[in-house]
């Protein structure tokens, strides 16, 4: 079976593996304030060109975003964000068992927008009993979506905006951003991101780590007592080094882009086969997740070698399935797919 | 300024200010173990038709919701309601505050159907990655409904038995329920309530009384340890008897129903008005709470005299208002109103 | 039997009752938006001499507690308090239920002083892995304390010097603050209460009303949103206005001081009754709360007619029992209870 | 410098490590669904000789204490534990910020006892205002403690024995649970630790491994929705082959109890050299950590070399330090030290 179900099938990148091994027996101390951290954690601030930035390691998305989000807001406050937000569906209501609820904006591919926002914001102001409801105090957005969509330097800069005018926190889920920064259609850089948000993360643990999430903080009010959020919501990891060792060997010379990319370059080979044959997809993705749709039997078919995951009942006999490639997809793999898939 | 706008108004029934003046000076036990309370809680279940079920006595909606709500469900657990439920909207997050999403279902008219349930709760359980989801663990209804709607007897066993069949408790909102109780349009008694739901309450803020929300709890599973979570959510007040005297003199002789019954009454009055006029409604409720749709113009005549609220803006200069009556509205306000509406 | 067993067992004052029956069919908004919680505001801004002070009605003690602490803290910060802190010892773990850490310092009579707050502070800040330990971000009093103990002027200004130092709340719990006021060794004004704490609260539950306490914040932090708060934490009132006629009335010319003043005053008589036949008493308290330390026989006796409150258990068959008087104690009463204390 | 302040300063063992390299490009299922996880669950299962257990592997210590705690306890319960617990002191108040309060209880060696357990515990019972205190509902130790202490089977024993009759959890971290498997002076087996315990974990981020926690659970209550529980927490790794695969290595041919027994070993030698130079203990300890009283000067001829870690001022210019060693700990930094200290 060869497994295009998700991007965290494998292990970490060799060139991470080798330095685990080769760091493996040195004493440094524990809860990220080791020097393999430190470095890290410069070369995360040097690619943001930005030296003022806060950079912290995490072990999960999912912690991830409760430690952001429960360190942003006020009680009372919630957290705008696509209904098809990773923190409003996949997260067993984690947002909410720190206490906030969850504020979701329709989206029929993943993405919002700043006008979306605005209206929210302001309904919610204006509302003569604005107290008895949640007051929105951060924007979660992904990038790229869980959709495989990405959003544009203007869309973020709007968005950016209308935060910044409601005086909100912007907070992007990086969980896949290598994918997005190596996309053909990608204009947004690590700087424009730095700048852009109040916090995001650069993700690990589908972009080539064992596990790891770089947060980066911009805005001075989050910065404060971050590590305090993060020992208290489990995140702190005993032998914080091992982030350090692995964000600083990704980091270094290009290695995080240039194994995202060979990674979309193989989704868009897939892309193309599936378009070949006339297939048609529940989003347009350009980054390393691909959504075509396809009939039972189809499915059946391809089922046979290729693991792929199920998403969603299209009527008429078809569904939505989802295809990831990664750092780690073999070109093999990719052609013995593309060839199934030519033979549908 | 003659108030439609809400049904809290007032104080409470003289009846009610009558007990509490007469055994002001009293010496009782504090937190509901006075003789008072005890009286009150057999009323209750005599009225219900049940001596086992366990009643306590809250002192708000808002605190009750969440108190139950948080005693019922397990950290991962979710509450199903109308996306319309008050739980949903008007309560400041509150549910979330106590670490519970809740998880709202579509309706056009404040109510939710059994199969919708159903849906919901299948495909929690039938996702490949169910532990990533909310678990249903808890629906919440709310009769009658925040749109004045009401669920009739069979609706309400439907929505009891695929709780049944799912485990989940049924939870019902009265805050309003005296109103429901005394519509023409009722076929649910409170032995139905009582025998159909896990937990519900009886809401006598709204129906009488200066505050105060009767829980009455059949499942044996949510009657443990319940006082505990009254003392911890803040709604075990020092002077319990006051919320016994209340409701020991609301439950006694038919008060609540016959105060509902007239309230209700003028709320017909009000909703013929508007009929014989041709104007439309947001909901059709046989309740105490009526939603014409206005013109700016009509908005600005009836404005002048009486005060009600602003729900909607319904597009082409129309917006959908609220009136309501309760035990305390008068006759002769309502007269008032009724010309003017025929004056329009 | 005649209760002394705690300050709650009656309704409230006559004149407040009064009120509440002239003001009972009137109509105002909901949620403390009416003139009478204004004029209430206003009544107390002036005694405190400060009208820049907000002020907020809640209905319960416990739940202002919550309210605030939860108001206040960020999530990996604490509230120091004294062991014996009604927050740490009598309500069922709310303030934790909120997420947050009591963080109890020792204790002999109820109060702590500057030097202990200061040392744990210093302590939290000065350890090495200080971020795996809970931040004091608030400090919890109570005026007078559950002991019956009293801070002076001197005591709690530097108790509020030591928290600004530091940049920590200060909070009392001002329950039975009436008591401290009327007590013959009080020093303590409302305008030095106002000035010395970021937030206070005036207690009016155990003083003269049916229920309700008035939070009184000179913290321009802790005034933003602060009814979010209330509304999510189940404390506002939908009949405010009972809250506002209240304490109005409370207010005005003098009430307050005056029943306070006639509690301390039989308390008075207790505790010299109990000091004439020889008995000690666990604390020395100069409020209405008395705790004298008696033995198995003279608690037999003096149960026969009168309700007190065991509190610990001394050792050589002595318990320490509580005796309260309020505002409703009957000089009769009293006077009966002084007589089987000579005659024990 | 010599490194014996704590016992994660190193990766993990090398055949960890080379199981993790040999595995690294494999394809599995995520979230623990893979064959590695099931066969490190059968493993430990077998090591504990009951194949009914639940095995669940988490990531890092105050995650698995917080998760396990949540999942355990009504929103009204608390939990008992030695004032010394990681849990009361070293997690940033993770526990209180799920909701419940930690409930101290006096050890002068990181111990409790049952009769200690049985008097907190009955005191809430028997207390008039039962509901006004928080419900003990589970007791956490630690074995070995924090102080490096052990239980012997007979004390656990009996402690599960005050559990079962009073139907209270009893939780046991075992973040260390080789060091006291390893002890000499060690009579509880893992059969005893799964039989007597209702949950309790396997450390192995201390114990050899990278990080990771291995939970077992007998009780069948604590069984359902465990991994919704770790999920929502933040504690299931997406690549969660990584923990089945180290505890794996971990649990098989004795390499736990092999690497475990070496360090206590290497402990007991520097415990003897310091008894030797008549310097006295904080508290005696049979497992890895070791609490000497050194002075100030003795403290700094050893700073030259070797780090360790300051605990507690004893007065007299005497502090307690900790020396720590583990599964890595190498004879010749032991002898180093051995040298060091003879030299006193």
């Amino acid at each position: 079976m060869i497994r295009f179900e998700c991007d965290y099938a494998e292990g970490a990148h060799p060139a991470i593996m080798d330095m685990l091994i080769k760091t493996n027996l040195e004493q440094t101390p524990g809860y990220g304030e080791d020097h393999y951290s430190d470095e890290a954690r410069t070369l995360i601030r040097d690619l943001c060109k930005d030296d003022t930035l806060a950079v912290h390691f995490l072990v999960g998305g999912t912690q991830t975003n409760f430690t952001v989000i429960s360190a942003a807001l006020r009680p009372y406050e919630g957290v705008l964000c696509a209904e098809t937000g990773h923190i409003n569906v996949h997260e067993t209501g984690a947002v909410e068992a720190t206490g906030h609820k969850v504020l979701p904006l329709k989206s029929c591919d993943g993405k919002i927008d700043s006008a979306q926002i605005e209206t929210a914001v302001k309904a919610q102001m204006d509302d003569e009993a604005n107290e008895h409801l949640v007051k929105p105090g951060m924007v979660y957005i992904s990038q790229p979506t869980e959709c495989g969509t990405m959003y544009t330097c203007e869309e973020l800069k709007a968005i950016s905006e209308v935060c910044q005018r409601y005086d909100i926190y912007l907070f992007v889920d990086g969980a896949r951003l290598g994918y997005a920064l190596a996309s053909p259609q990608n204009n947004i850089t690590l700087k424009d991101m730095a700048e852009l948000t109040d916090i995001f993360y650069i993700g690990g643990t589908k972009v080539g780590l064992l596990f790891g999430e770089a947060v980066v903080i911009r805005n001075e009010e989050l910065k404060k007592n971050f590590r305090y959020m993060i020992k208290q919501k489990g995140g702190m990891l005993a032998k914080g080094r091992l982030l350090g060792v692995q964000f600083g060997e990704l980091m270094k010379d290009g290695l995080y882009i240039k194994i995202s990319e060979e990674a979309v370059r193989l989704a868009m080979q897939i892309k193309k086969a599936f378009l070949d044959k006339g297939i048609k997809f529940l989003y347009d993705s350009p980054t390393n997740q691909q959504f075509p749709i396809l009939s039972t039997e189809q499915i059946g078919i391809l089922k046979r070698e290729f693991a792929f995951s199920d998403i969603k009942d299209m009527g008429n006999g078809l569904r939505a399935v989802r295809f990831c490639t990664s750092w780690a997809t073999r070109e093999g793999d990719v052609d013995k797919l593309l060839n199934e898939i030519a033979a549908l």
